[in-house]
C-alpha cells in the first residue's frame, strides 16, 4: 500500500523535507493534495483528516502522512519513522535520536525563516507586516543564518564524513539540501559566498542534488518551483549583502 | 549513572517539560547547569559543551541530556528518547509516534508563546520590541491558544481517555500540564474559564498535579517559579480578557 503524504498543493513548504526522503528512496507515495477530485484526491480530501474531530491521531496541521491504520504528523516525527523503513535512518540507535536532534534544529531554523515574512500573525499577509518583516529579517540574516549554518558546518566538519550524522545518507542530509537550496533562494545576496565559508554544507548540497533519483525528481513535474506562498519566500526588500 | 540535563539556571524553560518527566518518574538525575562548581557543575559546564566544536553530538542549544556515551538535544527528542526508559511512553509503536506528533504541537505552541515577547528579534529584549509583541500577543490570544488548546481537547474527547494519548500516563500529559500552567501565569484573563471552555484539558492538568512525585517536586525548591526570564512571561499588556 502506498504512503499517502497530505500537504497543502502549490507549494513546496514544509512537505518537500518529506518528499524528498519519499522520492530519494524511491518510495511508492501519493501526494494526495495534488490529486484529481475523480481518484479521490485533492485539497478537500485533505481538509476532511483535518475537520474530522473524532481520531485521536488527528493532525494539528499539514504536512501529514497516512501508513496504513497510522496517521502521523510534524515532518521530524514522520521522518523519523520513515527513516528506517526507507533505508534513510543510521541503523544504531543512538545516532537516530542524534538524527533526529538534527532534523529538530532544522526544523528551528525553517521556523525562523517563516517569521521573517510573518513576524506578527500568521493569519495576516506579508503585505500587512511588512515593516517589523523588515526587522525580523535583518537580525535573521544578520545573526540566524550565520549561527544556524555555523553550526551545521561545524558538526559535519566533527562528523568527519561527507554526511551530516553517522557515516552514511540519511533523511537528514536530504533536509541539510533543502535548507540550503531554500534560503539561496530567499536570500540570494545573503546566501552569496556560501560555498566558501561553509565549504561542507555546500559540498554536501551538491552530493545530495546529484543523487540519481533527487536529480530525476528535481528536473519532474513533482518538484514545485520555490515560490511566494511557501516557507522560503524571496523579497528582495528582506534579503541583504 | 545519573541522567545529566543541562539547562539555563534561573529559569523553567524548555527544560521544564523534561524535568517534570524526570521527576515523575523518580528517575537518578544532575540539573548540571543549577549545581555548585565546586563539585564540577554550574553553568560553565554547560557553556563549555555548548562551545565544544569537536564533538558530532554537540547540541545546538539548550536543553541538552547526556546519559552515558549519548548527548542528546531538543525537547521532543529528549523525552522521545527517555519515554520507554521512564516508563512515561506508550508501549505500542505507533501509539509512541502519535505522542511525538503531540509533543512536538506542543513545541509549536511554546515557541508561539516566545514569540510574543520576542517577535522580532530573539537577541534583542522584550523591552526593545514592545509594539510588535503588543500586535503579536493579540494574534495569539485571539486566534492561537483557542486553535491549540481546542485541538488537544479533541484530542482528548477522540481519544476518550483521561490521557492525551492510550489509555496510560506518559510524558505528553505532563507536557500538556506545563503548557496550562505556563499559559495561566502568562495570559491569566484569557485563560479565564478555561474549565468551562476545556474541561478535559483542565482535568488533566489536574490529574497531573496531583500525581504524588509532581506534587512532591511542585512543593520542592528544584521547581523554580515562573518570571519574565522564562518563556512564559506575564506582561500585563500583552494579556486581554
Amino acid at each position: 500500500m502506498p504512503y499517502e503524504l497530505y500537504y497543502w498543493p502549490g507549494l513546496q513548504g514544509r512537505g518537500e523535507f518529506i518528499r524528498l526522503a519519499l522520492e530519494d528512496a524511491g518510495a511508492d507515495y501519493i501526494d494526495v493534495a495534488r490529486g484529481p477530485e475523480q481518484d479521490g484526491r485533492g485539497i478537500k480530501v485533505l481538509m476532511g483528516v483535518l475537520a474530522e474531530q473524532a481520531d485521536p491521531m488527528a493532525p494539528f496541521a499539514p504536512p501529514f502522512l497516512r501508513d496504513g491504520t497510522i496517521l502521523l504528523s510534524q515532518v521530524a516525527n514522520i521522518l523519523f519513522y520513515l527513516g528506517p523503513k526507507l533505508g534513510l535512518a543510521p541503523a544504531d540507535e543512538a545516532l537516530s535520536f542524534v538524527a533526529n536532534g538534527l532534523q529538530l534544529t532544522i526544523a528551528d531554523a525553517v521556523a525562523e525563516v517563516h517569521d521573517t515574512h510573518h513576524p506578527i500573525d500568521v493569519g495576516l499577509r506579508y503585505e500587512d507586516q511588512k515593516p517589523a518583516a523588515k526587522e525580523r529579517a535583518a537580525g535573521f540574516v544578520k545573526d540566524r543564518i550565520p549561527k544556524f549554518l555555523g553550526y551545521f558546518e561545524a558538526i559535519l566538519q566533527a562528523n568527519g564524513a561527507a554526511h551530516i550524522v553517522g557515516s552514511d545518507i540519511t533523511y537528514v542530509d536530504l533536509s541539510v539540501f533543502q535548507l540550503i537550496e531554500g534560503l539561496r533562494y530567499a536570500f540570494p545576496k545573503a546566501m552569496k559566498g556560501t560555498e566558501s565559508r561553509y565549504p561542507r554544507l555546500a559540498a554536501l548540497h551538491d552530493l545530495v542534488r546529484l543523487r540519481p533519483n533527487i536529480a530525476r525528481y528535481l528536473a519532474s513535474e513533482r518538484r514545485l518551483a520555490f515560490n511566494e506562498t511557501g516557507i522560503f519566500r524571496h523579497y528582495p526588500e528582506l534579503d541583504e549583502d
